[in-house]
């Protein structure tokens, strides 16, 4: 498997390389499921510290352990941002996380997952339970395309839209990509807003700036707002809210049964380090 | 030196453990300074991608990168909380980044500086002045004796007292002690608080809670806040104030020149994600 190693004294390692500078290791006590789909190397392990852990071509994902504080971050500021969204698109998500989140509002009718790899899906619903919850919500429709292809063309559909996307190499890279912002502005209704995680501030500024001017550029508000991933690389990371119309950040969370997130932690979110606003307002 | 090794390709690599189950290892350029103290091992480290690494005994302590997180989070909240204190004790805090912090702020009048490894501050004098600064500051008084010994008998002395120990092991046990802690309260005016580095949420909780309950034992109002530190394991990191007096987080953030905090992010800091309210309130 891809990063996984086994070292003299038999232990299992998962190596994970950061820009080649920075290497994060995972003892992993149990190889629980692993699959070769036509667009990566899908594995899910257990882990000593983390729980289970998804891994994409030897890139963790997400992990039981702290799963829940991203899916919680990029699913209920947009719901709780937007009045009440009945139509809900979920570009990527492949773990099921987020449709997990969004599954808690009772007012939203419809959620659209576009994935492109239904294999992921699969080894999630089937091994990764911590994440996925109990996917038996008749509101989740999956749909297994390429999630850039699947919104060019639509007009007025949605009310929120979430890229849930990995890492900008490999298939996701289009997922940064302005034309593919534009599309989902066009795919929203008039009062609709969209979330995408953009990176970290430490490490990818630079990502992280563009897929803000991208959306900057297209969105008349446009918010910034951060949370702790433990295990993605420098712990702080960076989500970027687009909204057609003026939004208040001084929402509650309509929801409960949540783990990380709670009223004040979403005001708390918006609130941005000094280099950070720097970097952003200039 | 300990915690780091070279590979075949001739690259040296840090390799931390936490709990045998989570390792980082850090791309090494350069050893820039290697010394033994009574104490410790202690090196000054160039790395790939975090700058400066101060390493004690195989423990990333801080770095270029990132120390400035920590370092403003543990100095300038106990300062905004407290009203213009004048007399600070700063236990631990060998690398100078604390006093470095407190510097900016005209109305302090003495800062003890209690470190218990002379070769530390040396080091980082020498070493590491992006975290240690210009330290010409006449204010800072350095002492190198034992915190917990020194701070024993002292009575209505300091305005705010901060602990900046490394981790629970070795000679920072102590400093997570309920005695050390009534120590504080007795050096402390009547008007006084004090603060501590308390760990990471997501993996020492046990650490979090007996220092939290300790000083909520002694101390009439005490509260937890938390902030983003990289290198830390976890990322997420937390403080617990104690307060002799009610003190109000509203307050602004007085010293310009930050890079991390700032007014709103000083207020942000004490929203406690869900689980963390609910281990610590009940």
């Amino acid at each position: 498997l891809k990063g996984l190693t086994q070292k003299e004294n038999g232990e299992m390692w998962l190596e994970e390389f950061e820009n080649n500078g920075f290497k994060a290791s995972y003892k992993i006590k149990e190889i629980l499921h692993t699959t070769q789909s036509q667009f990566q190397e899908i594995s899910i392990l257990e882990s000593e510290m983390f729980g289970k852990i998804l891994v994409l071509d030897g890139i963790v994902q997400t992990t039981s352990l702290d799963g829940h504080i991203y899916n919680e971050m990029i699913s209920h500021v947009p719901i709780c941002a937007h009045h009440k969204p009945k139509n809900v698109l979920v570009i990527g998500g492949g773990d099921l996380g987020v449709a997990n989140e969004l599954s808690k509002y009772p007012f939203i009718e419809n959620i659209d997952l576009v994935e492109i790899d239904a294999l992921v899906v699969e080894s999630c619903k089937t091994h990764l339970k911590e994440i996925a919850g109990e996917t038996t919500d008749p509101r989740v429709q999956a749909l297994y395309e390429d999630g850039a292809a699947f919104v060019k063309g639509k007009k007025n559909v949605y009310d929120v839209v979430i890229v849930d996307s990995s890492d900008p190499i490999g298939p996701a890279e289009i997922l940064f990509h302005y034309d593919f912002y534009k599309d989902i502005y066009e795919s929203l209704k008039e009062d609709g807003l969209m979330v995408c995680q953009s990176q970290s501030p430490i490490f990818h500024m630079n990502v992280l700036k563009q897929s803000f001017q991208n959306i900057h550029q297209l969105f008349s508000f446009t918010r910034l707002y951060t949370a702790v991933v433990p295990t993605y690389p420098g712990g702080l990371w960076s989500f970027t809210l687009g909204s057609k119309k003026e939004f208040k950040v001084k929402k509650d969370i309509l929801a409960t049964n949540t783990k990380y997130i709670n009223s004040k932690i979403l005001k708390a979110s918006f609130k941005l380090p000094q280099f950070l606003k720097q970097e952003i307002l200039g």
